[in-house]
């Protein structure tokens, strides 16, 4: 019996990603497994049932889990999902690991060695199959574009026949993939773009985009590349330099982000508030809580002559290439452990014992029980 | 008595533009004229009542007609409206010349001299005043980041940890302003792009922005810088090649126009059929009936799986930057004929005479006359 290899369709309101595309299931193929897939999940990706090749299509989920060993999905997927899934099987996706101590229980009763790739160390070797990075890049990239898009103003500078446009100036907050990606985004358009991460560590990359790093004076350079929480005081120090900042801009993207955590408030209605009529925010923590005061997510709101947007769902809105980054991020996870059509998972790996969430039974990463009070 | 300079607040539904900018005003003022303005007229474009410095505000259109010598507007105003401009005043703008027999023959009777910046001749020397130009450079803006946007692909190549994306393809219909800017656009972003125009003439300007131009073979270049109608033997060999290259892009940017004439149908349903899943279409010419079968003005629609999208009032989309850049043309057009506060207009000018449409109770320009059957 080859190893088959499930891949469900995904249920999440807004969620149009796919864990799998054509090419990548070709390599599962071609490293001896079976892949079954639920019909049509790729439709919303854009991927037809007939461009997987040799693939078992069932209709419904339990079918999925019902006959496979490993299991793909972007988003956790729903309770009776979860409960159809064999005992021993494998699940791996973004399972949202601090979201549901409910969920957690379910996959560990249930027996199932559930993989959640927002718990991926933060280490070189496992760079290809980060999935928070891929996704932050398209996530950055769809910011820009959202900014561009609905500022009233051009971002490049234009030369025309009555005159010189003079290009728009976008500050980024937050220097971390998607913020560069960001950064990278608007600068091809032609925006003039000023960056600030509380991490002075980013300004070298920052600066290498063409941008301009802002020196708050606060540092905050925290564990796993993310930054850590400041003290009152470094708060107000920073809001400070930074309101300037906000004041004199175009178009503004927020995309702090803290692993598992409320996103930080870092633009308070009263920077907005100073802001010039018809300049844009795009808040891209809005599915988080959000960076700015005021942030709808999902919805675009007016304050005062300020748009600000909060975009939900970002990496769906450019499904096709988002899934295939987060393909292969999932591939490079679990086929060095697929072997001759069989699956032998190495505990000592480091990248597999610091992704688990649950095995044999047990909630098995420690930041997770902790956080959930487990 | 210095010349009175009015402007009216926009009335169409979509319009965001104003026809001056608080820039253009102080030129104005400048040159000894005195500027009424409606209240809050500046205010869809981001601009407020206290930016325009020593103007004369008033509540309604027709109190901006009852003292001003020269009207300015972005779209015709009302009937009503046009009924209270002062006999012998002058009205200036994009007045749509060929939409309306009625509105002419209102502006004739009521003894106003009326320009339509859209009949301005296309001489070197007034490329300054060119209105079409300028917002087509905004449109073509507009569209390419429209098309960036709804695209589920990345249009850059992207190299990441996992793997490299490979960039978009972009093909771009029409190589005029609004095309030429599309294309940049595009490129800017950092799509692969190929460019198509009836006009041999613009290879030169579509390779000269980096993009591929395809030869189909058919050329049809016109008066006045633009395209002549195709026959139908013609029509068929360019859809043939354009069929090929339709089939292979992500997205589908198409500018075509005919001035005062419906836009020419260029895409057709069996084109539409044969584009990749998840291909994007923008209509730039929407507005006046769609290059492609299919469009729905103001609308996206998926068209099995692809997603054309119908974008109205594109300029509209951008205020800031398309109000400074139509005041400029606006300004360039009359500022000559304006010394020491009072309006001189030269009859024997040709940017003058030729984009006249009414003057002392006629309707002036032969062009409009015949297409309007008066």
């Amino acid at each position: 019996m080859p190893l088959v290899i499930g891949v469900l369709a995904e249920t999440h309101p807004g969620e149009r990603r796919l864990s799998v595309v054509p090419d990548v299931v070709k390599k599962y193929q071609g490293l001896g497994a079976r892949v079954v897939m639920q019909k049509g999940a790729g439709l919303p990706a854009h991927f037809r049932d007939a461009d997987f090749a040799e693939v078992a299509l069932v209709e419904r989920a339990d079918e999925v889990c019902a006959e496979a060993d490993v299991v793909f999905c972007v988003q956790p997927p729903a309770p009776a999902t979860l409960a159809a899934l064999k005992p021993g099987s494998v699940l791996l996706g973004l399972l949202q690991p601090w979201a549901s101590a409910e969920r957690a229980r379910q996959l560990a009763e249930g027996q199932v060695t559930a993989f959640a790739l927002e718990l991926l160390p933060r280490i070189s070797r496992a760079q290809s199959m980060d999935a928070l990075s891929s996704q932050g890049a398209v996530a950055g990239y769809e910011c820009a574009l959202i900014a561009a898009d609905h500022s009233p103003k051009f971002f490049p500078m234009l030369t025309y026949a009555a005159g010189t446009i003079r290009p728009a100036k976008v500050l980024v907050i937050g220097a971390g993939v998607a913020g560069l990606q960001a950064i990278a985004t608007a600068r091809r358009i032609g925006a003039m773009v000023e960056a600030y991460d509380v991490r002075p560590e980013t300004r070298e990359q920052v600066e290498s985009l063409g941008a301009k790093f802002i020196d708050t004076g606060v540092a905050a350079a925290g564990s796993g590349g993310y930054a850590r929480e400041l003290t009152d005081e470094e708060k107000a120090k920073q809001a400070e330099r930074l309101a300037r900042a906000v004041a004199q801009c175009d178009a503004l993207i927020t995309t702090a982000a803290l692993p598992g955590r409320p996103a930080p408030r870092i633009i308070g209605a009263d920077m907005i508030a100073r802001m010039k009529p018809g300049a844009v925010v795009v808040d891209m923590a809005a599915d988080t809580g959000g960076n700015v005061e005021g942030t709808v997510a999902g919805d675009k709101v007016w304050i005062n002559d300020v748009l600000v947007i909060g975009p939900t769902h970002i990496p769906s809105r450019m499904p096709v290439h988002a899934s295939e980054m987060l393909a292969k991020n999932l591939f490079n996870f679990i086929s060095p452990f697929i072997r001759d059509g069989a699956l032998a998972l190495d505990w000592e790996d480091e990248v597999i014992s610091g992704s688990c969430l649950t095995h044999a039974g047990e909630i098995r990463h420690p930041g997770v029980k902790q956080a959930l009070g487990l």
